[in-house]
């Protein structure tokens, strides 16, 4: 079998998280919710419900319409609290055991919780809860909170939920369900997103973006803001700042890439910001062209913005098929070749003889533009050029973003030049750093106190990364473990 | 489980064929070849291989990349000429005794075929057979020709063959493999595609569309004709035409909708011919509008067209969700008025405030439109205006198309104004027949020789529906029959 | 994988059928009827019903209890008639399309029939057939018997079936059933069981063996003679000998190992069949011993038989496992040496010390017999003598039991001392030819009219070889056929 | 579904446990082992293997044949050293969280365990260690033991293993596995079985029972005792007596039931045993009779020896379908009368007209007797006595065994004339205590210091029952507790 041939050259988010407290159908709504977060991780999908005696769990590899398509898988998530993931592995194989939710009973109830980002001293607590006496039985980093939270010494949930707060690095947005609490929590930096949105009827919903809100009739309310626990309870909507008020520093490929086009995140319409981000292209590195041509899908609003500033046509040059799933079968090298070609194909008549500008959102490791780049010259482009929504993403992401090792990264090893030459485009150009936050609806970037986290583009990375800066003493990340339950 | 909310509101293929004769991978190809025909059918898969010797087939229910991903599958469809089908049902469920291509040992030897399109006398057929003692064992129209073939009075599989064929009504085009040829055939009037490629290096191709030999690197050759059999063999090519030279009706709606807009089918671009109906409608039904929005994703092409008519920014105003499945969690009521948001979401910032022109291919039943103009209106557009890419369709297809009976047909029983009141929008407008036409390359519809079939807008049936207007006496379409195997 | 280790070294029965006419429960019946005869065939169960209007048919691998575990399968199968199989792969790889019963719409209605046996014309018949334009779908030779009845001249449901059986030879008993009868058939010598049942009500039954009448608590009417069509309908019961009245050739090898203990099979016990021929043996090869065990568990009423004649103590000095599955893991060199004992284990403390008789029912390979041997010495006995309750082996069976070709039969290429020292026993005997007809209740074997089909000891067909026998040009068994469905 | 009508009225074992110390085929030789010891547990096994670096683990639902056939499993299974486990649910549905060996990451490196038995205080300890910050992953006993090793304060791994072992209560046989080591333990009683085997090249083994060292040729060299952990490493093997040398109370019911045949365990052979308890049977309770028939399979030793000593001839006059699986068709019930015929046919020639003396191994609930009684009678008997290699079972087990409630056990709501009249035999009688003590080589049972653990035959429990015993506020047994993944 083969991985599809792109997936090793595109970055991809970890996580989805959504949540509703009280309603009938508080799983079936979850449900709903991940699915419209399915582009957040594909890879497994879990809900815990809670009817006020018991907490029910069902986690599943694959997409969210599988692992939640039975009756009687629903049935059993009965209750009228629920909260839900989805996920992308990063490390090794997903098993099922580090499928979240997570769950755990404590000394004060049943705790659940679902994660998305990552910590950067994830591996530093676990080996001292280890060495506490503590059994780990995932490699999830989810689970160094759960037994933060379990082996605290504060009381109450609350207040041990805010001690392994505070214990964590990282860029973590939490969904956490107790008894009697549904709480939403964004790091300190509020480097992952979370919003919180609310039904006619009054019940309240956390979601990692907004289009999930949409997809079951929920209203926008507001997004949790950075180092802000947001607890949902009977009692209504309580919020706590224990680490006051830090300055936001919002992912910012987010906007470029993973939020879906329809989603507001962060207050802007992804969709916006991308048409914004090609039209500041057009005005920053316009070349003379026929048509504009954009890397589906993720090109497409670039492109338009594009297309619009720059007055040249828009066209679908390359036609997308939708029915490429993880695997094919083991090509021999012939067909290897073809590889891109299980996923795009040119759309000729759209390209012959013309100068084509294409669109991309990124570029990691280059192989696919230099076989998109290819197939459109094959198809009779007399002009490639390629423009690209975001900067040169020179440094690896640690926050929740799969993201090759730097000397896998392009951009990492080659400049500008170097970089059309690899995907032999007749030019090359990425959007300049203030071009992006002038898109963003900033004058610039701040670089004494950046608005966002750009670290994939700047280096500049606004958390410790313990884990990764620690020696090599410290052992390896994924200590003796065994095989997938 | 609950079949997603579309599946009802849109037409369905029936089937995408494709055979590849002396290539070293000759199954992998063909696997790859059925994968970029995937749109064409997603219910069920086969490949029947012949490596000098043996004929091996695998046939599955889903998608090509599951039905083939198995190293152990594709070593046993080792062999230098293949032919493969993917199929959508059209009656009843899919059996798997019902996927093609389906295979007899007859006197002469093995005999495969693969069948794309309707046979509309195939029940009176079926009974003949029967009665003369053939034992049938599924209920595919397919297996008729199979019986025709291997009782025929005549010497050698060719003459056996066409003797079957004319005994045979309806829209097909066929791919069928021996122990030394591979042949394509369309019925006399072409109604459904097919084309001839090649490789470089002579090995020949069959395909329904050309975005199947784009995947594996063939080049296009040309058309199958209509009524024109093609012999591939180690001998060369030889073309029969047992039919003389009717005039060709192809389908008008593969251009419409069914093909994939990178295929070049009869001898036009496909987007190209979606752009010039969006252009066509944008002169015939114009309309203020400050956003011209496509129903993703059939829709992109002609609105892509209609905006740069009109002048109008194209914007991707609703989001697709690419994950949706065959199916989803049984919704409760409530759940089941949020239906349509599992597979399209309003993408609000482009929509509010703003006079919306949503074009979409066709209206069937008219519920998807009612939902999607309900959904632009809530999102805030302050006029909603439809236009269609096609004519009214006012008739059913028995030419290999799925559509709902006639009475089910939003356009059998409205007239535009009832059409544009059931689906709530401040204007609707159909391109016109001649529109249509002209998009096509003609000057007008030719109405004593129409340059297409049409039936589907006109009732204008070119082959004769024999089975359809049977008596009563001739009885259940389907006889006894014992279920799936 | 490896199939468990003895399986090689064991004959095997084909099918065992069953058939319910007129009850509310019909197939539910029938699949408890399959339960009780699941020893005669492992592979594969199938069950057709017919509930007045349509025929319903479920097949699968595997045991019947997973088969028809299904509360939808058995709701699909409602019907007041039902036929069913189970199946021991002969030929090949067991495929879906091969498991019975099959069933086919003819001209007069639906005909379904299931059949244990094995034809001995099939191939030539099969070719005629394909000659003549049938289309087969399956490598089993009751489909032969489908394409005779669906192409024959004769009119009437029954005159077409005698039509049939006329053509085929072999052992063969059948159970069919069309749209008003239930019909049940045994070729003309009777070679294979077929027994009559009635339940209280009046309900009919066919059954391979009564096991499967007690299971459902029906009562035993008589055996279905050989050459008999007995034929079940709302009008009653007809019998009819389209074949005179030949004289029964009953497989002796039922009694010996097939058919279960408590069987009544062609008029007797087989558990009493199985103890006399233990004490024939014990009078006639007679050795001083300390105990008796048997091979399990073939062999434990023969040494029942035999322990009781000598005065020698039985004791279970083997136990076998009853987990042994049909796979194990794939054992390294050493692990294979130690095959046997995934089955059996020696139970030392009954064996230590001990002059040994071991008791088994036949000698195949033998190579089980020197593991077992082997393994009774290894546990300490000071003398191993084995005694066989059958005649040598010598000859391959035609008939619907499963034998290796005759160059594998130990008997065939070896005498008493060349077996006794392939297997290292200290003394080996078998029964003699007379000694089992004895305990059959005869006087001795009739030479000139043998009362039993004893051809796999003494190469004495009854039914022509007519496959076996063909020329070379014949062809193959197996023609060009397709992978299974 | 409906569980095969004997499970209910049988009591099951819980567990068998395997381990092998360096060996080149450590995985395969553990599967090969469980195979033999699946008489114990049929619900699941796991494997938990050591290559020197790493522990890799597989269990799966079923049994140890399917769990283990596929090569890429024990491909990555590799390691010279592996222990395994079979369970049998006691609690609730088995759930794969709860399938052993357990394992852990723990600070000293990693430990898994396999356990046979039950602990009497798990509840207590559980509610501690969570008061603690301990998160539990199952729901099972063995991981208060994980969590007791990894919270120890001790220094070493066999300090803290003994600081755990000292605070649980109940019956235990456990084989544990670190990076450098071996363990099994025997609870202070030992009423558990293991043994002690080794290979000629003197690898080292554990198996509950010595028919699991005979499957792989190892040879027995002794009990663990009663309190004795043996430690097996490079350096040889250690032998400690943490608890001193306290009386061995070994489970009696390994005898009677629960132990293979070919066993030798606690020293005596479970084949003579059984065979001693039927002659102690006849001489007690003698009764004039044509037939002695064994209730198969457990009945048959005690039968042999019931009619060895009675005079009377042993037939098999009930034979077991061996191909009963977990489930069958929902009946309905006119079918669930005939229950019993599942499993079980009575051999009519053997009983017809006969005086029948029934052996069977013990009574539960009565219903299995009752059905079995019945069909006897309906076979023909005349006199139908029923005969009991057990004392009357009047107390659940809380040491591993898997008893119905003690309501629920015919013996502790009737006296022997009033199980009697529910069974419906003409006679029926138990082995008295002593006699089953005189069975066991005993001269009898030594009131003040029984020799066994009889507990279900006495109400003496050996060890303290802390969580049966704990007041009601002590909660539930399972708290809060999430669905299986």
């Amino acid at each position: 079998m083969l991985t599809t041939p792109f997936d090793d050259d595109q970055l991809h988010e970890e996580c989805g998280i959504f949540g509703v407290y009280r309603h009938a159908d508080a799983a079936r709504h979850v449900a709903l919710g991940l699915h419209a977060l399915q582009h957040r991780g594909q890879e497994a999908a879990g809900i815990v419900a809670f009817d006020g005696a018991r907490f029910q769990a069902h986690r599943a590899m694959g997409h969210v319409a599988e692992a939640f398509e039975s009756d009687r898988v629903m049935a059993e998530l009965a209750g009228y609290t629920a909260i839900g993931h989805v996920r992308y592995a990063t490390f090794g194989a997903t098993i099922l055991r580090n499928v979240q939710p997570l769950f755990a009973d404590m000394s004060f109830g049943g705790f659940a919780v679902a994660h998305n980002g990552n910590l950067t001293n994830a591996m530093a607590l676990r080996r001292r809860l280890v060495k506490a006496g503590c059994i780990f039985q995932s490699t999830s980093d989810t689970e160094v909170i759960l037994h933060l939270v379990s082996t605290s010494q504060q009381n109450g949930v609350i207040d041990r939920f805010i001690d392994a707060l505070k214990q964590i690095q990282g860029a973590y947005s939490l969904v956490a369900l107790t008894d009697n609490m549904m709480i939403g929590v964004r790091d300190p930096l509020g480097v992952r997103p979370l919003v919180l949105g609310k039904f006619e009827d009054g019940t309240m919903v956390f979601a990692s973006e907004t289009c999930a809100l949409d997809i079951i009739g929920a209203d926008f309310v507001r997004d949790v803001e950075a180092g802000e626990i947001v607890i949902v309870s009977d009692e209504g909507i309580r919020s706590l700042k224990p680490f006051g008020s830090p300055k936001s520093r919002f992912c910012i490929f987010e906007h470029i890439y993973f939020a879906r086009p329809d989603s507001i995140v962060d207050g802007r319409s992804v969709y916006d910001v991308r048409k914004h981000i090609g039209a500041e292209l057009a005005r920053e590195s316009g070349v003379p062209a026929d048509v504009i041509i954009p890397v589906p899908d993720s090109g497409v609003p670039a492109a338009i913005g594009y297309a619009a500033e720059a007055g040249v046509p828009f066209e679908l040059g390359i036609i997308r098929n939708h029915y490429v799933g993880r695997t094919f079968i083991e090509p021999t090298q012939q067909i290897r070749n073809l590889g891109v070609k299980l996923k795009h194909n040119a759309n000729r008549p759209q390209i012959e003889g013309k100068r084509v500008i294409l669109v991309d959102d990124s570029i990691v490791r280059g192989t696919t533009s230099l076989k998109i780049v290819q197939m459109v010259r094959d198809a009779g482009a007399t002009e490639v050029h390629m423009r690209i929504a975001s900067p040169p993403t020179t440094h690896s992401c640690f926050y929740g973003v799969d993201t090759p090792e730097r000397s896998q990264l392009l951009a990492a090893t080659h400049d500008i030049e170097g970089m059309r030459k690899f995907i032999q485009a007749d030019s090359l150009a990425f959007i300049s750093m203030d071009g992006l936050y002038r898109a963003m609806g900033e004058p610039r970037r701040n670089t004494d106190a950046p608005q966002y986290c750009d670290a994939c583009f700047t280096g500049d990375y606004p958390i410790p990364l313990t884990d990764h800066w620690g020696s090599e003493e410290d052992g390896p990340r994924l200590p003796l473990f065994s095989k997938a339950i």
